[in-house]
């Protein structure tokens, strides 16, 4: 686990596109989000103060969280500066570049002498094991998408957030690299070696209360011939109670691949409860999510309208309308 | 890849049952078998000749192949001493272990020293690409099980075999260490890193003339837990043009999971089928390959014609009565 909470590194991040994961932070954990520390030239703001080291530790940070993309996937020495002298002052230092912080030397050597961690947490830290399959305590929840980037991540989290509102015990089970750095742990499943990917996710939901949900972020999609492995290692390691069918309507193909289609939403849940009653035999689909950010407010609620009644399931924007009715349907099961 | 033709390895093995590797060499690839190496104690035997290093250079052979398992997990400091003099008259190593050659200080310096290569193909040599999903030329048939370790490695073998004999054009592709040390080359699936996996499986098998059919070797099943996503990788990465299903009809319940049954074949050809439809819509279930090792040669016969009747395709055992229908059934496509 990542120690909390962050000073957020936006370094000079040229724009808010840059700052990705820094916002995802914000939105989602903002108590976690204690401040933002900018170099010169940086152009994104998250709106939260501006902290010096030093008065971040005052406030009681404990990971200066590089939560910006770094031009040219080069850790350049003016960042590094300053992540040294974090390491010298106390921070953890905690990343989801592509290049290592571990693979600097500065950086190894400052985190050695100062007693710090270094979190890369595009790689798994742990020793998954093989799956066994055996039916834990406890329920869980999985969005499947119909392609990659349809909003799975953000639908667990909304559907975390409504339940903890709720008074509903819930947690959120990041499987990549930036609901890892958001909430401090899980696993970055697109990172494990293939014998041990299902393994991974019966370690990251282990046992629970009974009246307790995992919402485990989602990875892929069973119809998207690049990563649909690491989806099923999800649906059948995760052995999910409920499924949520995840959709964005405005792609005219699956994203990196021209050659293919989206599937229906009838295909994708007929393809995805059948796998998943493999591992959870009582598994249910019980609503769907539509990513309708790039609609029109009327259209968007009129799309939603016809989903809901062309598929009988619940049908909701979580971002743009709210998770309300998402959570209402998992509380039959 | 590794160089043939092999000497192989069988230290101190103490039954045939230690020797399944080098048995593997010598049945499917006697060519690149041409003598075994065996040490005092050693209880297994190959029926080909016993050759000594410098015998075995004479007659050819580039490669030391480590055909057996070793006892304990450890390369013990007898097999150390016959490796390390392998290394100085110009062998290249190869072996299957989970403990690695190149964990071996001995064996990386007497490598380094001559010149020579160590394989390890439990891992992974290739920075394999992303899958793009995008149409190959030339054909390409995989076996899916009901469950692991059904035969599909052996079907594929067969199918090969059979081709080869028809002279038709035929690639066995190897995704596990068996069948990679068998044919000097091949991906170890389940070692590769979960957002590579299709990719490697693009990667192993490429464009090929139209008349050519590779035979990708199976890994795991769609319906055991532990490894489906492995399985679906090989679904998707395959891109299959025809698909074999295979089954061992005397299981009590799942390898490795005792609360789970093996699927009927009917659920496993619907489920591979509409899976590989996603990568292939041409794809079509051509066969069936029963394990019948483990049934009496009149119940086994049997139990192949009324799987036949029953599911209305060509069933055999491809080691008891031989790949030919299965290969016929090829020949439409």
């Amino acid at each position: 686990m990542i120690r909390t909470p962050y000073l957020l590194f936006l370094g000079d991040a040229p724009d808010m596109l840059a700052a990705k994961v820094a916002i995802g932070i914000r939105d989602w954990r903002p108590e976690n989000a204690v401040g933002q520390f900018r170099m010169d030239g940086c152009g994104a703001d998250l709106g939260i103060p501006d902290l010096s080291l030093d008065e971040a530790l005052e406030q009681g940070c404990k990971t200066l969280v590089v939560g910006v993309a770094n031009r040219g996937g080069v850790i350049s020495a003016a960042w590094k500066e300053v992540l040294v002298e974090a390491l010298q002052k106390g921070f953890d230092l905690a990343s989801g570049l592509h290049n290592l912080l571990r693979d600097e030397d500065e950086l190894v050597a400052a985190a050695r002498v100062n007693g710090r961690t270094l979190h890369d947490v595009r790689i798994p830290s742990v020793a998954y094991p093989i799956a066994n399959g055996k039916k834990r305590t406890g329920k869980r929840c999985l969005t499947v998408g119909t392609d990659c980037s349809v909003g799975k991540m953000y639908t667990a989290m909304a559907m975390d957030a409504e339940m903890q509102k709720r008074g509903m015990k819930s947690t959120f089970r990041a499987t990549g690299q930036t609901g890892i750095l958001i909430t401090g742990g899980g696993v970055p499943l697109d990172a494990v070696i293939a014998d041990f990917m299902a393994g991974a996710v019966e370690y990251l939901t282990p046992d629970n209360d009974d009246d307790h949900w995992d919402h485990i972020e989602g990875q892929g999609s069973l119809f998207h011939v690049s990563y649909s492995g690491v989806t099923m290692a999800l649906v059948h390691g995760g052995q999910p109670d409920a499924l949520i069918l995840g959709h964005e309507p405005t792609r005219a193909h699956m994203r990196g691949l021209p050659e293919y289609q989206q599937p229906s939403l009838e295909d994708l849940r007929d393809t995805a409860l059948a796998l998943a009653k493999v591992a959870n035999p009582n598994c249910k689909v019980v609503g769907i999510s539509v990513n309708t950010q790039h609609m029109e407010e009327a259209e968007a609620l009129a799309y939603l309208a016809e989903v809901e009644d062309r598929m009988g399931l619940p049908t909701t924007d979580p971002i743009r309308v709210g998770a309300g009715k998402l959570v209402d349907a998992l509380e039959g099961i």
